[in-house]
């Protein structure tokens, strides 16, 4: 046998084959890293007819007869789809549109058969094709788990056409679907060779969508950058208005590219060194234990952003209930979430569903909750226990903040987030 | 921003976060690498109550109250479940069993449901409680892929009943299920943390599922150890009739061991510098471009090994033709395979299904052919580019070598391996 010199290894010595005992004992140890590298970038003006940027990224050499495949939400579909089709045959790509409906309720592996049907019929290509994803969180979610999958991974390109995908779904390494009611109960880790960013899609957003997304860079605000939580608190509503877009603006546009480069920036430190979440302790997963639950009950009625904000505002009181977060404070998150039109109640928030929710979330994170919590705007801890008589307090408590239009369960289209 | 420390980065340098640009051209580059390592270990009487080896598998720290799901295959579970189940109560584990089908014709996504589902009901943990998969090849790629998708992977520890699953699919880092006649079309890599290889279990395989491990055993052979080669062809019928087993053998089982292991280095050899497949020449896909279209378009009457060993007699011939094996060489090969039982054609290779064959791995190999050739025993180059003609030439020639027998399409019955 060829197993002499890789007796000399030790078990687990770096990158290799290590090979002990003989016989019927013997072990072999397989090492081996693999580097993930992607880019995540803004770019305005992605579907000018002369701009190559999309037409080449995630690919390393240029193909002498290019082909693409365009997997495209619906309702972009309705929008961009013309001038997506101009700009592909202006960069000469032969190409497939493959057009599905991405909402949370389809979120699910019959969605992503879609995509793999897609994938056969255009016969992709294992490496020198990437796909190509563009829509919101939803639809970049199941496009990459269906790059995931292909062949055992394809390379894909994220195009969000959403604030909470620019910000928040595509930028990362997920892929996911929901699965028996259960939020991205399936899934994997498989970013997108390159996620191109242009804020222009944004100006066809709905309002309630662009609040989803504000929910996301709260999150980042509340638990590491305060600078960013009041550039929410100060302008939230105005960059709802203008749907961060620079025409129009009071300022052209400087705080809502501020607060997209914050918050992305913010997002990718905390991802980065943990992108395979071998540390469950993430601040990124803040206002992630409650809603998964809370959001998967009251499907459709609730947007992600809406739950994740939900979850934040039981968390506000909870830190506060702990003497984390001061009166002041406290009071600034919650009107800063109702300024930004965001929920911060809803009728499924009893303490029987919050209860089963902790459960899953400790399965989740390994047998413990390991729940960020904010200490002060811009901070955070993570604690292991809360309480049922806590869980209680903090719900009767997150009633009385979020006042009498919340006691009736309709504090959310009074939030005007259905508007 | 804090992102003027990064700045003097450039992107692409070594695990960070880089980012460049501001304003509206900004980009980062996320680079990360990630560790993969796993075990693969022979050891015998793996059901024994007072052996802690499997009870142990992939856990880093004992628990006082050890769960385990652990997911078999039917006939698995009914000549092995009564031992696997008084196995972990002596060992002190709360378990559940989830018993499923697994052969080919349900390699799908609904088969990897019925795990998650078993998943959900017993509440997995995501990292501490690693899921058991004890089968042959097909059992071990479903649960592998469950486990891969479940909450973005969770640990799990390969039993392989096979002897296909103890020297090929239980080893590597793929998992994968079929998709619309496409074999394993839907797949990721994710390796157990450990696969416990008892071959004790071959005891109660039969002959035909031996030899299906045999071919890929086979294949090692013939395209990088020739002694292994030898082995087989020399033996290959008496390890048929002893099961591998060393009771009972000839020379106590020496031989069985031989193989058994050389097989297993080998493979894994060439699998750890190349876990992802990366580099799309592998030497072990020889023997799988024709063979993934003939399996699934002859379901269910090809085994695996047997669909592989059709591809390697025509890529035989193949080699032949071209000058790379000579008389001698070719015919003992063939020999070979007849003399395990295996079929060395079809009649389902006809020119047609083999150009579309060839098209599709073209497309899974990413533009070009990459088909591995032998050339002499124990060696291996790739061409790319096969004619139609020569491929006419190689089937014609192929007809003779198989003699009378195969000339009526019922080879494979006559060469025994439905007996």
């Amino acid at each position: 046998m060829a197993t002499q010199a890789d007796e000399e290894l030790l078990p687990g010595e770096g990158d290799g084959l290590h090979s002990s005992g003989d016989h019927l004992g013997m072990r072999w140890q397989v090492n081996s890293t693999k580097l993930v590298s992607y880019e995540v970038r803004l770019h305005t003006d992605l579907l000018d007819p002369a701009d190559p940027t999309l037409a080449r990224a995630g690919i390393t050499e240029t193909s002498a007869r290019p082909r693409r495949l365009i997997v495209l939400d619906t309702r972009v579909h309705a929008i961009y789809g013309a001038r997506l089709s101009d700009y592909l045959t202006a960069q000469g790509i032969e190409f497939d549109l493959c057009v599905i409906d991405a909402h949370e309720r389809v979120k699910t592996m019959d969605s992503v058969f879609q995509v793999v049907s897609a994938m056969d019929r255009f016969g992709l290509a294992r490496r020198r094709e990437p796909m190509i994803a563009a829509g919101g969180g939803v639809l970049t979610d199941i496009v990459g788990l269906a790059a995931s999958l292909y062949r055992r991974a394809v390379p894909y390109v994220r195009v969000p056409t959403s604030l909470i995908g620019m910000v928040d779904a595509a930028i990362g390494a997920k892929t996911g679907v929901n699965f028996h009611q259960h939020k991205n109960r399936l899934g994997t880790y498989h970013p997108a060779a390159v996620t191109l960013i242009d804020p222009g899609f944004l100006a066809t957003l709905s309002a309630r969508h662009l609040r989803n997304g504000l929910a996301e860079i709260l999150k980042i605000g509340l638990i590491k950058d305060a600078a960013l939580f009041d550039l929410l608190a100060v302008h939230g509503s105005r960059l709802v208005a203008e749907r961060m877009q620079s025409a129009g603006s009071a300022d052209g546009g400087a705080v809502a590219g501020e607060v997209t480069r914050r918050s992305i920036h913010g997002m990718l430190e905390e991802l980065q060194p943990n992108l395979w979440e071998d540390d469950l302790e993430r601040v990124v997963d803040y206002g992630h234990s409650f809603s998964p639950t809370i959001e998967m009950e009251a499907l459709p009625e609730l947007l992600h952003g809406e739950a994740v904000t939900i979850d934040m505002a039981l968390t506000t009181v909870l830190a506060h209930g702990r003497g984390l977060l001061g009166d002041v404070e406290t009071e600034r998150v919650l009107r800063t979430m109702s300024g930004l039109g965001l929920p911060t109640w809803h009728r499924l928030c009893t303490p029987e569903l919050l209860v089963k929710a902790l459960a899953d979330t400790v399965r989740h994170r390994d047998g413990r909750l390991r729940m960020p919590l904010t200490t002060g705007i811009g901070a955070a801890c993570f604690v292991d226990e809360v309480s049922a008589a806590e869980l209680d307090e903090a719900l009767a408590a997150l009633r009385r903040f979020a006042g009498p239009v919340a006691f009736s369960g309709t504090a959310i289209s009074a939030g005007g987030t259905h508007g």
